[in-house]
């Protein structure tokens, strides 16, 4: 039975509007990814060949494929999250808006990472980049609690689940902004840690949201 | 009951036809949303550390948040707006592309905005910024009186709701020109005003398009 | 029923794969109509206001908007075109990728025709530019007739329609040709009239594909 | 039946998964396929004119056109492959984004391969051009081995037609391998064989997944 809440223009609606949050969610997220390589430069200086330029052109290369595996993670993510509401409100589109800024936001820390290797300019970039992926864990973090607090979950999800994504996304949260904090000590060691936590995010074991009935 | 006039070919179509001028519509403004981030550059002078090219970059950086919350917002619209739209005609498809464009122009002001920020420079560019976000208002104006008095409007729709976004389509309309005239006293202010705008719009109560039954 | 032929993997298929063609066809149109104002620079030179920048980045605004509205007429048209298409093979696959390469082709000529706006280089300009649109029209003519004649077409449309489309088809690429054609004499009226086609074609009247029962 | 696996989050979804799976390849492959355009620069030296500089860039367009040939096919083998995934794990998430990635960074050495057609530079590009064209084979060979062992398939597929696509998609990485090893010898010929193999793949004949019943 559609509920009268249900009815209120742009405040709460159906599951085709988390389908349109969806579709509009993978196409930022498809083109953020996809920009990536459009920073990827490779000029051989005079006297030069490209075989050498495209070995000093690495870090790039690195970065290029560090921030891609973060945002095919935030789209594996957000694909799971998603699957789980039934129902999409204001907030929720706020929320929605400022994870998928961060996001396209990743492209700038990207390079910046790329071009400054070395001494107290890639302490900077590294900071910038680990500051973005952990305000993207953050935004997770508060659309999960505004899903689940504000009704927008499905039916049937078990509160062990629930607790199971809360802890999970805190220490997702917690490990980004501790990788952020090791970029101080060396910036390498924190992209590196980074990108770990990914491979951790998407081979690792998931929670159930269902009890088995 | 497929009517004779939904059967005519690009003139009237069903819902399926609302379906895919959303998905091309999600499209486009999900690349306009990304496409901003590469007007942000952030290349240390000489002897500048990285850091201070960021604090050199704020103003690039506002901008490219101020307009990430505007296409946002004009998204959200959209999926509102779309939500009750029936079906589509010629005109529809025209206004939709107006639109469309002026959203997608967004990136050259916002540039603009983001490059001249003292002198009659600013001035000029922020009337641009906010002239082109005049025009978007005009268009989903325009967009909305023709789907309700070309009978593309789902049924059910009481005639109060009509009247209401009919008010506050004007409002928003007005609102945009006014911020946009402030510009030639103060193009801050002006920016600043439409960023307020936009989370009025994001975050204020909305009208119900159904009455109770 | 499923009939036999299609089962074949990636020879026949149903309205599914439609779905997914027009899905990719859609993308790729929002991108090109999206990417095209990457190329407008304004930059004013050194003692040059921003208004008079813009007044000089006249001719790369209007060439914006003019493949704007062509990409936007296209996309309508692909709209059209494969509401009428129940089942998709290699062919059709390769002949709409024809037709996307010569959309996304035409960032280049528009630029192009921006930039040269006098002399032989604006004849050169135009000719690549309305080369093009002919190109797609060319392949929408390709496409409609496959369509037609490898019975990939729905049910219950009239034979007097498909004759109607045939027609209209062979004059959109036969005009776009002649308006091409012009650019030998006059670039800026070869342009014009490649606009004035994109409006006769959105706003015309249509013929409708079934009979009415 | 939905099945107890079926409910593990993110472990093993259903069809609807397959589907945002599907369209955010599409999203990422149409965006990959559009941005080739803008590596595609035309600017005439002085005193040279418009046409001529098009003759000098017959390089960069025959290269665009190469690689979207390229990305056109990789579309269409990913909707027909699949179209058979009736299920979607963490590790198929995975090498789908590795996949996207190869594609996605084709750019790069489509612009490299562009810019430097003569000698040892030449032999570098079109081996970077070629590695990652082979790469994409391997993600392709990789997805659909997982997808035939991890029980992923769509029922009624036949065993015949399994053995078929092995030996088709085994033929089609060691071609692009094949003809990527050509570059130490002709790199141009390296690349006319990797565009006649797309054309092969495109226009040839395909295996029928089903027995027919």
């Amino acid at each position: 039975m559609a509920t009268r809440t249900s009815r209120w223009w742009g405040t709460r609606a159906d599951r085709g509007d988390a389908r349109r949050l969806e579709a509009f969610s993978d196409g930022v997220l498809a083109i953020a990814i996809t920009l990536l390589i459009l920073d990827v430069r490779v000029e051989p200086e005079p006297g030069e060949s490209l075989a050498e330029a495209l070995r000093g052109s690495l870090p790039q290369i690195g970065a290029y494929a560090a921030s891609f595996l973060q945002i095919g993670i935030i789209w594996t993510n957000h694909h799971s999250l998603f699957r789980l509401v039934t129902r999409v409100d204001q907030l929720l589109l706020l929320l929605n808006l400022l994870l998928l800024g961060s996001v396209s936001f990743l492209p700038l820390p990207t390079r910046l990472v790329a071009e400054h290797t070395t001494g107290v300019d890639a302490q900077t970039a590294v900071l910038l980049y680990g500051g973005t992926l952990t305000a993207s864990a953050l935004f997770y973090n508060l659309i999960w609690r505004h899903v689940v607090r504000g009704g927008l979950l499905v039916d049937g999800v078990s509160r062990a689940f629930v607790r199971d994504v809360d802890v999970r996304y805190l220490a997702g949260l917690c490990s980004y902004a501790a990788a952020t904090a090791v970029a101080v000590r060396s910036p390498l060691t924190a992209v590196l840690l980074t990108v770990l936590l990914a491979l951790v995010f998407v081979l690792g074991p998931s929670p159930r949201p269902f009890t088995i009935r």
